[in-house]
């Protein structure tokens, strides 16, 4: 959630608004989905006309990007806090775990099926970015063996603008990459409900595959 | 596509017309997303009343569910064909990202974010099975060092259910799952577009995880 900095009555009522507007565009994410989110649908809800909810969101595009940007941020400033009280990959792990437990519908807004037609503006990026950062640290900080850069290390390190001025070696930029990839295979499918009424405990895989990232 | 195998020129028709439903409902959920499907919309797109629409597809359900079974049906067959072909599980892994490339709304319509409110029946989870006993096959089929079991290992032999008859030791079964997290986890960010603007290329990335499943 975005903290109101209001400093006006207007302000804060205006603050108010837009939270209390989240608040249902969350509610019709979840019963029907991202793709049929509706400015309309959620202003009969909290009983204002159309054209006036348009004026704390001028489109639906608009609206997602901020879900999009609150769902960030809260993932960033999770990791972060871990990363800075001495969280290791495994800790990082288990962090985004319980986040992406905790709201599947926010996990899926960020790393799920595109909505059709919705572009994300480049800031959200941004905050993709600041959490890669904070992965990267994480994975250099891990002692490993130095062996010779295998073929995708190799590529990564010649396309590694991504990864900002982090002066992490080859390895490193495929472990945080890897970190990424494999957790979220593991909890998408999980989130998903791909697991169910397979019999198995998926906490486990999960750690597994956070076990086999950090080398242990 | 399921093969019509109507017999009178009715039930032939018949068959056409659900093909052309499913094609505007492919449409569409490209253009709106699968939570926003409309039988209504797809009825008036190729100039049939509501009524007369849902004498092809009772309801939204319906329709969606031949669609998962289309998606699961054309990939269960694409991986059985290589496999009998002789593929191993890098080559299988290879015609998984074709077969998602070719076509990521279906990938993401069996693998994505679930559409809220729908509920897969019990067969379509057959299909599923019938994939995974692929992947199962082709797993036992790799020369891997036999090792003691880790606990993810001992966890899947405990609950290994999901995995029928198939008499995989641990390693085969947790290999099984894994080739399906850890691909999932690169194409299903790749297809969303997570990657674009890093830079890199995702084929490495994919090509790397492959080569670490088979212990290359």
């Amino acid at each position: 959630m975005s903290k109101p900095d209001a400093k006006t009555p207007r302000d804060r009522y205006r603050a108010q608004v837009r939270e209390e507007i989240k608040k249902h565009a969350w509610e019709q994410i979840a019963t029907a989905g991202a793709s049929a989110l509706s400015l309309n649908a959620i202003a009969k809800q909290i009983g204002m006309s159309g054209p006036a909810l348009y004026r704390y969101f001028v489109n639906r595009d608009e609206l997602i990007t901020e879900l999009i940007r609150d769902a960030y941020r809260s993932l960033a400033d999770t990791i972060r806090a871990r990363a800075e009280a001495g969280a290791d990959l495994s800790d990082l792990a288990q962090a985004l775990r319980r986040w992406a437990l905790d709201d599947p519908q926010r996990y899926f807004l960020i790393y799920g099926t595109p909505v059709p037609g919705y572009q994300a503006p480049e800031d959200t990026t941004q905050i993709a970015s600041e959490i890669m950062a904070v992965l990267l640290d994480a994975c250099a900080a891990e002692q490993l063996p130095v062996t010779p850069p295998s073929p995708v290390e190799t590529h990564l390190d010649e396309h590694r603008a991504w990864a900002g001025q982090h002066p992490a070696p080859p390895s490193t930029l495929h472990r945080a990459l890897t970190f990424w990839t494999r957790l979220h295979g593991v909890l998408s499918l999980e989130l998903a409900g791909q697991f169910a009424g397979m019999g198995f405990d998926p906490a486990q895989l999960y750690a597994a595959e956070a076990e086999a990232i950090t080398g242990r």
